[in-house]
């Protein structure tokens, strides 16, 4: 007899990304693939010295149970980054994806509508259909999202929330403008739609001016998640909403069903190193280190493909967006490039609907400048060869 | 313009043990009524050793994402607990709460039927009414649950699992004898039901015998919790599950999109505290500490209550069920307690239609000799001023 999943299993696929990074870390291959943050560069010392001074400077209630919302330092240091938001606006999550997991169960029945930007990012989706919603895509450009098309979405679907990734957006790098913002808090406004906030690579600008969140410029409507795993490390599992108190008052009320609460240890750990500025120092390194890495992929995709392809030069984030126009499948290119000892994240997987497309996702963050170069190399024979 | 949230949410309600555990924070009261660990007893010097060892022993690597199952090492010491269980049927959870979470997004559809004891544990009943399940409860009694009720149910409902802690159970401290698991393992068997058991506090045995789980009697349809929240910290926040692997892979999905991974950090510390065997010295530290202070609340409610209530004798476990007879309503009798300055938990909030009960929970691990004697006194004289 064979077990019976619930519907959301047994229509959900395996992720993509995990299996790309499952064939990656079997050969030797350069991977543009995953979405990883240099391990190179974590702070492993100074994360050393903090951890040493915890248990120093906690008794063994360090290790007892506690609230469901976090460590009120961290929150208060979090608070601190936004003008006006008091330690009460912000819950703390296993990682910023749990907060979209939480936000989804406080949020969605069964059919609920949202809205997703096309493409976006995977594991958000993946997660959208685990909870059965009804999901609608509004194309996304190098400036923004189509309003016209969202307000259409607006109107006629009364969406639960937007999900967007306004800034150095996953997987295309793109930000949008603040005229393009500016219309979609006026259309949020209008349609009583929740705009669902996911600023992962906000701290990683290597060019331009600091962008106006949503959550600045419609607090009451905005629930904001933020994360440490891109600036400090994916293992500490932090990440933060923001929202207004009623809101978080329910989303803590899901976490304690959820997993009771995370663990206070690195909480404790990244307050201090807020608290004492090393996070800032921390983040202009990586600032440092990332910048020439996307330079240098910039530079190889230009001289190399010409006008082959079409990209943006994304202002910050970890990745390029690349239009590999002469192939209008880009799985098939993937194949190829896998085959010459290179990875990329073929396009196709960040559409709502899973089309066909030409587009690639390359990240940068996590190769060296000499895999970089060879990288790219190897992708440009496979092209070649299309 | 009122916040929409998810039916789910505007018909939970804010678990009453979490509005305790806030109300005995403000106060001088003595706490019966958490489920906590004593905190004294945490290893922390331990922890601190194996620490600092993992910073020297691991690169920058330990930081950085990993898979969705948990460390390697710690499920091959979790498996080599069961005689033969590979590591490939054990995942790791964010404590065990989450492995409920995760059972609950894999299994259940809107409406869909699962069995609880009655009573039980207090944060699954919530969780299993923020998944809209339809709640069927078996009575529960010194010797196991009710097995012709139990069967009626199987028969009637098709229910997708049977939630069960059948050792040292929560609220009640009771445990299955062994006839009553074998009858409870054929009808699992015969209307194909997943018995989902609990056990947090299995390794809390103060007298007799090991028992044997379900999961070793019918392993093919059993999906088994387990934590290190109670024999080493809570805040660890580290639960497993180990179930055949076709459902282990189902889990894995579900964890995957809810938050990604856990920590490493303290799975790591786990295993090798498992590996050299200091867990399971550890254990029994625990074991003599608590088992004096189960004693001594039993003395103490025996030599002052006398008749008046009602209560058999845990073998292991943290909690006491007493039926204080004179007061059928125990909600009130917790007012007068806390009026004299000690707490304990209802048992009205325990049953799955929260009907009015002259039970109260009372827990011992967390509270010293000297405490456990104060306490007792206290709430006798609330007992007799009702």
């Amino acid at each position: 007899m064979q077990t019976k999943f619930a519907k959301r299993i047994t229509t959900a696929s395996r992720s993509f990304t995990r299996t790309i990074l499952d064939l990656t870390a079997q050969n030797e291959i350069i991977s543009f693939a995953g979405g990883l943050p240099d391990a190179a560069l974590f702070p492993k010392e100074k994360i050393e010295k903090h951890a040493k001074r915890l248990f120093e400077d906690y008794d063994n209630r360090l290790f007892q149970y506690s609230n469901a919302s976090g460590v009120e330092a961290l929150k208060v240091e979090i608070a601190k980054k936004y003008a006006t938001t008091p330690s009460t606006h912000i819950m703390l999550t296993n990682g910023s994806q749990q907060g979209l997991d939480l936000v989804c169960k406080t949020f969605l029945d069964e059919g609920d509508c949202i809205v997703v930007e096309d493409p976006s990012y995977l594991a958000a989706l993946g997660l959208f259909h685990m909870y059965n919603a009804t999901i609608k895509a509004v194309p996304l450009s190098t400036k923004g999202v189509d309003t016209e098309v969202l307000e259409t979405l607006f109107q006629e679907h009364s969406p639960k929330f937007f999900y967007t990734i306004p800034i150095f957006q996953n997987p295309t790098g793109y930000s949008y403008t603040l005229e393009n913002r500016q219309e979609v808090v006026r259309l949020a406004k209008k349609y009583h739609v929740i705009l669902l906030e996911d600023s992962p690579y906000e701290a990683l600008r290597y060019d331009g001016v600091q962008s106006t969140a949503f959550a600045d410029l419609l607090p009451e409507l905005t629930i904001a998640l933020g994360t440490f795993s891109k600036t400090l490390a994916p293992d500490f599992r932090i990440g933060w909403m923001r929202a207004p108190q009623e809101i978080i008052s329910a989303l803590t009320l899901s976490k304690e069903s959820t997993d009771l609460q995370n663990s206070k240890f690195f909480q404790h750990i990244c307050a201090s190193m807020m608290q004492n500025g090393e996070l800032q120092e921390h983040t202009k390194t990586l600032i440092q280190a990332y910048r020439p890495k996307r330079d240098a992929m910039v530079k190889a995709l230009q001289e190399l493909f010409g006008d082959s392809i079409e990209f943006i030069v994304p202002e910050g984030g970890m990745f390029i967006w690349v239009n590999f126009k002469k192939c209008n499948d880009s799985m098939k290119f993937f194949d190829k490039a896998i085959e010459k000892g290179v990875a990329f994240v073929p396009g196709s997987v960040f559409f709502a609907d899973k089309r066909v497309s030409s587009f690639g996702r390359l990240n940068y963050t996590n190769s060296s400048l000499t895999q970089i170069e060879e990288g790219v190399k190897k992708l440009f024979e496979a092209y070649q060869e299309l």
